[in-house]
C-alpha cells in the first residue's frame, strides 16, 4: 500500500470489519484515477485479510461520491486512450466490489451521484441516511451515465432506472429505499449504529459461507434457471463438506452456539 | 402413488383445485429425501390429471416448511453422493413446480425458511397470512442457500435477496409483499378464502390457455427482447387457432360466458 | 405518411416534443393492423426527425388502448399466416418503441388492455392519470397474453406479473406504480401538466446523449456483468470524444449553461 493510497483510502480493522473511507472529501470524494487506484489497491488487500470478513464502504465529509473528477477529464479531451483507461479502471473497481468474497456494505451519507452512485449499487447491501440522495446526472452534462447504469439496472426496475438516467435527477433515501438501492434508511445520526449492526451480524457467520455464498449468488444470476440449479446443486452438495457446515450443522442441532473454523 | 407419497403430501381435488398439503407438521414439514420424492410424485400425478387445473401448495400445521432435513443430512455427512443427490432431487421438485402445465399457488401460513422459502418463491403465486415468516438463514449453519436463492434472487430484487441471504433474518409478511415474494397478505383467518378465490378466479380459464401461457412464460423471461417476440408471436399466432381461442373471442364479441372445450 | 395514417395517429410536434395520438377512440383505439402500420410509420417519422427530442404516446377519447382489433382477428380466424403477420407487426412496433433513438413516454389516461398494456410497458417512461387501469386479460378470452408478458415481465416482478397474466384482472394506477409499471401517477386534470413537465425536462438534454444512452442502456441489460462493463466502457469513452460531452463539462465546469450541438 503506498503512502497516497493511504491518504486518498482510509483504511480501519475492528472486529472483523473494515472502514474503507473515501478520503477526499474538499474533492468531493470524486473518482479520479488516483482514488480509483486506491480504492482497488485497497480492495485486493482486504481480499486476501484474514483480520477482514466484512467491509463497509464509506466516505468523509457531506457528499458520499460525486462520480467523476471532471477537471481530470477535460484535462484529457484528446485523449481517447486516457478516457478509455480511465473507464476501464473504474468498471474494475466496480467489478473488485461484486467479485470481493466478503460482504461489502455501502454507508452512505450525503450525495451519491454518477459513480458515486454506482458505488453504491455495486455493493452487496447499502445503508443510507435519510438525508442521502442519489442520481446519474451525466445526462445534463452530455456524457450519459453508461457505465453507472449497469450496476443500476441491476439494482432498479427498468423504468425507475430509466427515469434517473433520462432526467438527472435525485431521488431522496426513502424513494431510493423504495426502489431497491439501498437496503435501509435511517436517522443520520443512527447510520453508524445501523451499519454496525449489520456488518456486525454478517461477521459472526462463517467466512468460508459468505464467500461461496457471494460468489454463487451473482454467478447464478447471468444463468438460466436449469443451468443455475446444476450449478448451486453441486456447490450446496460442496459446502455440505465443508467443517463449517458441518460444525453449523451439529451446533444447530445441539442447540450450541457454532465454532467456526474460518472466522 | 406409494402409501408412504400419500402420507406425507395429501392431495385434495375439488373444482379443479388440487391441494397438495405438506403433512408431516413433527417434522416442520420438512424437505426429506422422502417428502421430496413424495411432492415429486404428486406433482407428476397431477400433471395430467384432467380433473387438475390449478394447484395449491400448502402445509399442515404451525410451519410451512423449515428445509431441507438436518438430521437426514447430518448422518449423510461423509458421503458427497448423497448431498448431491440430495440437492438434484430438490432442484428438480422445484423446476417441476415452474414447468408443471398448471399454476401453482403457494398457501403460506407460518414459517417458511431455506428450501421452504424456495417453494414459495418457485410457485407461480403466493398468498400469505400476516402471520407468515420467511427467512433464508442456512448462513447461520455455515450451509449458504445457494439452491433457493436461485428461487429468491428470480423473485426480489439483488439488494434485498443478499439482505436475506446474507443476513439469515427473518422477512414477516408485509416486507414479502412489498419485496415481491408474495402476491397478496391477508388475515390468518381470511387465509383459505383468499387462496380459494384466486384459485376459483384461474381454474374458470381455459386449461390449454393456461398451459401455453406459463410455458411461454418462463421461456421467453431467458431470452432477449427480440428473440422472445419472435417467440411468443409464433405461440400467439398458434394460440388463435385452438378451439378455446376462438371460442373465447367469440363469446366475448357476442357478450356471452365462454364455452371451454379444455376445462 | 398516407392519409389513412394521419387519421389513426395524430402528430403534433411542439417545442421538441412530439406527440403522437392514438386516434380511434370510437373502436377503443385498438391495435388493428391498420393501426400498428400508421403507428409504425410514425415511429419511423419521428426517428429522423430533428425537431423531435421527445416522444409522448397518448390517446384520444376515453381508453388508452384495448389491445388488438377482435373483430378483426375473428375474420382471419382461419389464416395462421394473417394471425403470424399480425403478431410480428405488433412485436415490430413494441421493438421500434424501445430501439427508437429518443426517449417516449407513456401518457396514460383509461384503460390499458391487452397489447395496449404492453404499449405502455414498452416506453421508456410512464405517467398515468390516477384513474388509469392496466390489465393483460388475454386469458379470459383463451388467448394468453404471450406477446404482451414480454414487455410486461421486463418492467414488473415475476409474481405480480404471473397474477395480471393467470387473472387477467385490473390493477390500479397506484398499484402499477408500485409494481414498476409506471414511473408516476397524478389527478387527472394534472396529466398533461406532469408529462410535459417530464417531457421538457428530458428535452432540453443533448440530443445525441440521449440517443447513445437509450440504445446502450436496453443493450447492456442482455449482457452479464463482466460484457456489460466492457461495452459501457468503450460506449463512456467515445461519448467523451464528442462534442456535446466536451461542451457539457465545459459549461459545468464553468457554472454556465451548456449550448448543445445537438438540440
Amino acid at each position: 500500500m503506498s503512502e497516497q493510497s493511504e491518504a486518498l483510502v482510509k483504511k480501519v480493522t475492528d472486529n472483523g470489519i473494515t472502514t474503507l473511507t473515501l478520503n477526499q472529501p474538499e474533492r468531493r470524494n470524486s473518482l479520479s484515477v488516483a482514488m480509483l487506484e486506491a480504492l482497488s489497491t485497497e480492495l485486493e488487500s482486504v481480499s486476501d485479510d484474514p483480520e477482514t470478513r466484512v467491509v463497509v464502504l464509506a466516505a468523509a465529509g457531506k457528499v458520499f461520491c460525486a462520480g467523476h473528477d471532471l477537471r481530470e477529464v477535460r484535462e484529457q479531451f484528446d485523449s481517447h486512450e486516457f478516457q478509455l483507461k480511465l473507464f476501464n479502471l473504474c468498471s474494475k473497481v466496480m467489478q473488485q466490489i461484486v467479485n470481493l468474497p466478503k460482504p461489502v456494505i455501502a454507508r452512505v451519507a450525503g450525495v451519491a451521484t454518477a459513480a458515486g452512485c454506482q458505488l453504491v449499487a455495486s455493493c452487496d447491501l447499502a445503508v443510507a441516511a435519510d438525508t442521502a440522495r442519489f442520481a446519474t446526472p451525466g445526462v445534463n452534462i452530455g456524457l450519459f451515465c453508461s457505465t453507472p447504469m449497469v450496476a443500476l439496472s441491476r439494482n432498479v426496475s427498468r423504468k425507475h432506472a430509466m427515469e434517473m438516467l433520462l432526467t438527472g435527477e435525485m431521488v431522496d433515501a426513502i424513494k431510493a429505499e423504495r426502489l431497491g438501492l439501498v437496503n435501509q434508511v435511517v436517522d443520520e445520526q443512527a447510520l453508524d449504529e445501523a451499519v454496525y449492526r449489520l456488518a456486525k451480524t454478517i461477521a459472526g457467520k462463517s467466512g468460508f459461507t459468505l464467500r461461496i455464498g457471494k460468489e454463487a449468488f451473482y454467478k447464478q444470476l447471468e444463468m438460466g434457471l436449469a443451468e443455475a440449479y446444476d450449478y448451486t446443486s453441486e456447490v450446496m452438495a460442496n459446502n455440505m463438506q465443508a467443517a463449517d457446515a458441518q460444525e453449523g450443522i451439529c451446533a444447530f442441532l445441539e442447540k450450541r452456539e457454532p465454532d467456526w473454523k474460518d472466522k
